[in-house]
């Protein structure tokens, strides 16, 4: 536990004790007794900044009631491998204390419209956003999910066909599944790559089987299990020769991987904004183009029939708004900053490399994904090292998760030695290297060899 | 503008900086260089919060680049008719500090379900959360408007036909439209109330005009436009007495009045995070009872046709897990002061009739919805007495949240000075008597008169 780290926090929720004050008083002033309140309040806060700054005093353990704090992105190095990309961004963490409130983008609302409110300039983040994925629309929505699900219930029929990997997420199943829609698997074969060629001949084979042109095609261009990197120009020509749309899946891309969608053929851009763009969850983007834009994000046609109400300002796909608080505003705050860090996703790739390197120099450790690695999320396979250790170890395969632990590592499945995934992204080469270093302290620890540099 | 407001605001940004250095920081501790930018910063915390207590300094305006700083709910009084169910409590803005991270959830998730998370005890809150609606199962959803579109897409077949409200939310429609179902509107009649004969003649219009039921009933507690109370009840029991499903629509009710799911004779129970249980956006939640749970929270049951993967883990209506962040540590949070207001419902619509009955003292104001009230959303029409002064007013419609503002009153629909909404859900008393006294005072300034008490 971090004394200072804890009364960082405790200083921040004092503040918002204080903020209270002002949310319940009348807007002339505070009275006598919010006034004492206040200025005991400020007396607290002045108490905990001595004790941050004086490193005394003791820790708290909850934010609030029955939730424990979370700290494990300041006192820790955290490898976890679905979470690094919605880190927030300090920009975003602001924002969301200024817009955390429910319905807090609305208060400008003229057209009822969110892609449409000028202030804060939702508008302006949409047309940049669309630019941002070399697409010619988009909207936010509350998760990559439920950009899915808009296309799939715009595009499919019952009992239609859609192309997806074998390595596909699950989600991309049930927005499938939820349409109506028939799952057939492009085969990622021995390499664990997605190639044109295996999607063409997917795609022959439906033919054959259906006498129909699959509906749609959606491929990851990282995949959630290896991080492999998917030939997603070479599909989005194969769609286009046979004029089938494809969707981009760039949860693990869009907001880390510079994305253009044009360019690589893709008719659909789905991103995630709490995988990938700094963001609270569930946020996310569909992006399409002109030529798509008609169908996903048609107006709405349903008619009342004794009022005759209409809602044609309305999306059905998208179900009308998506974002409407601090989920849109952590996407707005963070996205100058994932402007520029896409541009340094090859110093990303390098630092993953830097540290699977080091990690491949432990004997029996090896590496499940690509070789060298294109992403930094990595599947490693410790079962002819850590998990040996674990098999007579008292605390079994929980060992290695104490080790990182009393290390300041964590993010790793507490329990899982064998294979198991682990994400660098955003990690500094400070953290890399002291990453690094943990990991072969710990095998020497063990008697585990190490190969010299 | 609130010098003090703007310094808590400044000082809770510069903590976040703070934040920031332990962010990057190795686990060991901060190297000389961090520990000299940490004292820069605590030293600009103390001047920031010696500037909020002497009240002096400059006031920040924004909260990040181009997004302006929101000081609504803490400078003004804010009678906006969407938001004040959905402001967020102290605690759920602490909660949200410590779990803003996009998955911050999913740090120990063991099953790959969302609902089943032990810490944070998600688990547990699912589990208070149906007996608060009283209803058997419970899952979140991102906005009371995908709760509509799990029952319409579970429960619906092409052509289907839906009851609704001829007040009901624009999102129903959507709900209904992209299941491809059929919309029937129920009217509310010259009272602009639902009551159970008027669903019960309508299911048998339905059934005469089709010659089949049907397949679902949506109605309103509370609708978004009068904020009148429907006969929730005689609903209930016309569409048990059918054998219709019923799905409550409590976006208006549920966190802030007594909802009883099972009493009312409801089906399903959804309810709106941000706009009644003081959560971020988008949040919601989906009741239902044991009879309907498997049907709308049923397994995944495609299978991939060459891994022969399956995902009956996750729930294809729900599309897997729904609220991964933030949004719903903060409805967690909120959630044991949301059970306690909900006592307090008649204390809130006491003051909402205080307002209503103070506000029509002036002469020419008149309330469009049911009168006494029995909600704290009203609809007033002031065409006979503000509008006219607007008409050769120099500021037009816009002098009426010129005079609001003045006062510390925002919400508003800036310019609309003809028929109107409002909403004074969780004002005090305090604050109740000032809006009421506001109105007086600006009717008086322009010669409107003032019925006597």
């Amino acid at each position: 536990m971090n004394l200072r780290v804890r009364k960082l926090y405790e200083a921040l929720f004092a503040l918002e004790d204080l903020r209270d004050i002002f949310r319940q008083a009348l807007p002339g002033g505070l009275d006598e007794s919010e006034e004492e309140q206040l200025s005991n309040g400020i007396a607290r806060v002045e108490t905990i900044i001595k004790d941050l700054k004086e490193g005394r005093g003791s820790p708290i353990k909850y934010a609030e009631d029955k939730i424990e704090l979370r700290t494990r992105e300041e006192e820790f190095i955290n490898i976890n491998p679905i979470q690094p990309g919605g880190r927030l961004t300090a920009e975003a963490r602001k924002t969301l204390i200024a817009y955390g409130d429910g319905y807090s983008v609305c208060d400008m609302c003229l057209e009822g419209r969110l892609d449409k409110i000028r202030k804060p300039a939702v508008d302006e983040f949409h047309a940049e956003l669309a630019d941002f994925v070399g697409m010619d629309e988009v909207r936010v929505v509350p998760g990559a999910r439920r950009g899915f699900q808009a296309v799939t219930s715009s595009l499919l029929e019952k009992g239609d066909v859609v192309i997806v990997s074998d390595l596909g997420h699950y989600t991309e199943y049930l927005a499938v599944e939820t349409a109506g829609g028939v799952i057939k698997e492009v085969p990622s074969g021995p390499k664990n790559i997605i190639t044109g060629d295996a999607v063409a001949d997917r795609i022959e084979s439906v033919k054959k089987e259906t006498g129909k042109l699959p509906k749609l095609i959606i491929i990851e261009h990282f995949d959630y299990s290896f991080g492999n990197e998917h030939d997603v120009y070479g599909v989005g020509k194969v769609a286009k020769e046979y004029d089938i749309p494809f969707l981009y899946n760039g949860a693990y891309s869009v907001g880390m991987v510079p994305v253009n969608g044009k360019n690589i053929g893709a008719d659909f851009v789905v991103g995630s904004g709490h995988k990938g763009m700094a963001s609270v969850a569930p946020s996310g983007i569909l992006a399409t183009t002109d030529e798509w834009t008609p169908k996903v994000f048609r107006s709405s046609q349903i008619v009342g029939d004794v009022t005759g109400r209409r809602f044609e300002n309305k999306e059905p796909a998208m179900l009308g708004c998506t974002l409407m608080g601090g989920t849109l505003l952590s996407m707005m705050a963070s996205f100058p900053h994932v402007k520029e860090r896409v541009k340094r996703w090859d110093a990303e790739v390098k630092k993953s490399n830097y540290f699977i390197n080091e990690f491949l120099r432990i004997a029996g450790n090896k590496i499940s994904s690509e070789y060298p690695r294109k992403h930094t999320l990595s599947k490693v396979d410790t079962r002819d090292s850590f998990d040996r250790i674990a098999k007579t170890h008292k605390r079994r395969g929980y060992f290695l998760s104490d080790e990182l632990k009393r290390k300041g590592i964590v993010g790793e499945f507490a329990g899982s030695t064998r294979v198991w995934k682990l994400n660098t992204y955003g990690l500094s080469w400070d953290r890399i290297k002291y990453l690094s270093e943990t990991f072969i302290e710990i095998a020497e620890k063990y008697a585990l060899s190490v190969k010299r540099n």
